[in-house]
């Protein structure tokens, strides 16, 4: 049994992550930490939680566990991983801290120096499907934000194929609230949200807009410019994007769609939909699937793709690349 | 045109009193004042708004109005109203600060000595269709709570007639998430509240219960005793309060309800409904109305009684009473 | 391996159960029918469901299965139940046809006359908590009802209790959009029921009345009345009733809550709130368990007592039942 | 005083257009029909709506009327049309029979040949601050779809401006479910459209996209091509569309901001927000108002568009041409 500890259980994503780990065979949750309500139980803040007692991160038992999992605020996180893998244990890393390889757009997107830029080379940026091959026996996996998973898992087989995409694509994405986080804000009362919609931080504003771009890059080195614009929907989880890729000249469905299929027709989490279906948050809540509709219109292609962003957009991904670290089974705890 | 000035314009109560208000053909709003937002615009803070200056309540220009709503926390707005009475200005106070007659009660439910108890004797409590004949010229008007109006205009004609009322009368009241206020606590962050469902503060533990029974009280000297259980729906809007009420011996709603017709039937703002016919939220959201419907299962009573708790429940009912105070027709601006 | 048939698979009951038997350890679906969608696929009608064919119910292999579960129509379901029960078959009922030991109470309130009235003797009422001891290798259960299931779990401690209990006990129930079924109506259309709260067939009017003073009869002889109110909120699912007892004596929360701890602590799915506690919907969506909180407020008590109306008021129940007919551990695949 | 027909007035269009013209203080109501309800009064329908009988479009006195306006299905409305003009009574149809002037273009999006392809000439779109100056007297008035509000209004500035705009545009469009109508279907069911959200006829596939192309032609001859892909929201009201324009050369928002000042400065119904503001559905349900929000990233213009689809989109706009057509004010009864 691998010992997991968590760091941060209160919020929306490391209760997920709670959720997913009790039922994984092959897992003990050894800890659970929380800044705000270290003394009281899981269960006090989470009515269906499990009874697990809520301890300060800083008197975690780092020696009690294998791998810990960081649902912390930015900064934050890389001081404790700092500390856990100075005691040689496993970080899965749910911030944004080792995602972006470079500190100084870290820096300038997060207002704040990196707390540990020396780790940024090693982190393997944990898109699973994509780092599968990096992933074994790494220390530091940086799980990607939920908006860049429901935009890198469609575009990667195009952009790895040698398609003539003119510039720029479009992401409009649609996000449910939970991708705002517990603590209360205006902006996540019932009130201001319930029966509205709103885009907020489009175009290149977006923290996510330097990440899917570096993984773009990675993908293509002269990947087009992305234009990407979040919403907000009144639903509680589920990411939806409305990808557009404008093509140079005349492509057919049928000469794109064999990359999708090359790519992605064996993986357990990634679902191409058949021709005449369109992705909706209704096939991946509750799931750690990333659903993906691809339809031609003229010479753009529109890309539906879904995810639950609690799920495929972290903590699901976080134990996929967890059970890829340690070699089990990949799909363990997530079907 | 009276000239109005409204203190504590952007929570949800002062935000519809101004809609109302914009609308109401011998209004003038002077000024609308905020402790949070002064120095913005009121519709900075609702995109709808009209673009009024929010000023410190404590820069308003009191020698600028003939009346103030006061739509404060409470004891902040006793003192706003000590204040403007003593400047000669009529005070429609929307908070609980003038609504119990006793300072003893109003320490015990509101956790401090109430800020001017001279005050309370000669405040008119504003159920204005109880009230009506109290108010014309009156300086001080405590407008009731929402759940009260809701509970006490059903109650009215049974407890002023002569019938065989056992106790305790039982109120299950089930409110949206306006009547929390705007300001965000975790309980009326979105995912709390939608798709969940709960009572809170039931039996006789909410504040509003001691107003509650004190006017039952007018009502009715030897008034039963009130349970009311109190549940947050996950709507923006509105109260649905089901009222069960048992007779020691066998009553016909053919009894009952002409006590019902002879109160209300030319009342424009209270609404019986047919037999068959219960009141549902539909029916009242962003109107003045209450709505009620009568059905008999043996020898009880199952009211249903439906209001806009922002409206008849705060912001219509305060105007409703202004309307009333300066000798306005009642339902001006309102209708 | 159970070998098990669903009849009715596509509407919400029926797609419950089908999530819950395909994680069942020691169950096999060896079909699924629906009436309307015969000829496609579960998935077709549920974006997340497996690939299962929908045949129709008369084309059902029976010689398949050791046990069938009936989401059908009243009436049509007893039709199934002859059928299968002739074929040596077990069969769990989850319509209303077997819950009525009266054939005439049943043609009263189902406005037909019962289609197999010898099998109501036979039918075990499968409130699992209470029927436990009759439901080992019984041929036919009926799996109660969403709302009775919520009511009658916290009364049956009070009501096999001596306590002096008054007459009526009062249920004012709330129920999820669910409960109303998946075929599309004007009261299930989403902008009726959104921002809408509505009580219907309250006092003695609903279905299920006669279903819970059944077995509040078979709890006690001289069981009280009961008066029913059930709302609709605009939730998905999940049941809260909030239940009103009134003693003719002083009777002490003390007194009371030791007949639940009794009949319940040891109840793997029936769970007493701590004292200040009350139940909520969050405590029990995607569970199958029945939450209950206990408050007295003078000599009445006041019960909160929350289901999933799909799981422990349907699919879940008829699982558990299963489980114990077949000699299974109670529990599983319902944690 | 204007006298005023309203035929199909049950519908969520219908309903919305009585409660405007309610209080329209130049128009008389003088019946409303509904095939489905004929006999009953609308508030039977809506609790809300006033005691009006609806009777059958068949019965409807067109002696009495000046305008009759057209809530009803495709075709019905055509030849409801061409019996209320040959009675020389004005119509303000808000069906899509009127809005696309070629008949063929008709028949092969709406699947049956046009009743009455010789009234398509006369018949002005109703874009109201497009056509102001074609509609003082008119006879026959297309009422444009909801869709094409939201995109034709913000659209129009750009492309009468001599801008280089490249092939295509995009616009990724949300809205309420209201704009699904009222008559009971699968995807308006609660639980279908609660918590989730989903795109459908994306492309080129949906109805109002020739009608969106038709009028982009008549503001620029070379037009570019449009992508349009709708998405249902889960709230009750409210479009918004996200625009994506591409520039062949840079152009700043300092060059096409005029464009939109100039044409939309002093309309009464179009704003232009500041410039770091985006349109939400929050700044418009529940009035006349097309909200427009400007941003420019790269060469990429994204306008954020935002109407209520019922008034704006329908009801509003309804009225609004009514008023120009009949020399009112045009924003009588709408502010």
């Amino acid at each position: 049994m691998i010992k997991a500890g968590i760091f941060g259980a209160t919020g929306y994503t490391g209760y997920e992550l709670v959720k997913i780990l009790q039922h994984h065979p092959q897992v003990d949750v050894a800890f659970v930490t929380s800044q705000s309500f270290a003394g009281q139980k899981l269960s006090d803040v989470y009515p269906q939680a499990p009874h697990l007692p809520l301890i300060l991160g800083e008197e975690a038992p780092l020696d009690a566990v294998d791998v810990v999992f960081l649902c912390l605020p930015h900064a934050a996180a890389a001081e404790t991983a700092v500390t856990a893998l100075a005691a040689g244990i496993t970080v899965i890393d749910l911030s944004a801290d080792f995602r972006l390889k470079n500190a100084d757009t870290y820096a300038s997107w997060y207002d704040k120096a990196h707390p540990a830029p020396h780790l940024l080379a090693d982190a393997v940026y944990g898109l699973t499907e994509f780092a599968r091959d990096q992933l074994p026996g790494v220390k530091l996996v940086a799980t990607p934000g939920c908006y860049p998973t429901s935009i890198l898992l469609p575009l990667r087989p195009l952009l790895t194929a040698n398609l003539p995409i003119t510039d720029p694509i479009i992401a409009d994405s649609k996000s449910g609230v939970s991708g705002a986080g517990r603590t209360p804000k205006q902006n996540t009362h019932f009130i201001e949200v319930n029966n509205n919609f709103s885009p907020y931080k489009i175009g290149r504003s977006h923290r996510h807009l330097p990440e899917i771009e570096q993984v773009m890059g990675w993908f293509r080195p002269d990947a087009p410019t992305l234009i990407f614009s979040p919403h907000l929907l009144p639903v509680e989880r589920g990411i939806l994007s409305t990808i557009y890729v404008n093509f140079s000249e005349s492509v057919t469905l049928e000469q794109v769609r064999p990359y999708f299929t090359a790519m992605y027709a064996n993986e357990p989490f990634v679902c191409l939909l058949p021709e005449s279906e369109l992705a909706t948050l209704a096939h991946v809540t509750h799931t750690n699937k990333c659903v993906i509709g691809l339809a031609m219109t003229g010479n753009t292609l529109i890309i539906t793709s879904a995810i639950d962003n609690l799920v495929k957009g972290a903590a699901g991904q976080a134990v996929q690349n967890m059970n890829v670290v340690f070699g089990i089974e990949e799909t363990t705890g997530l079907i």
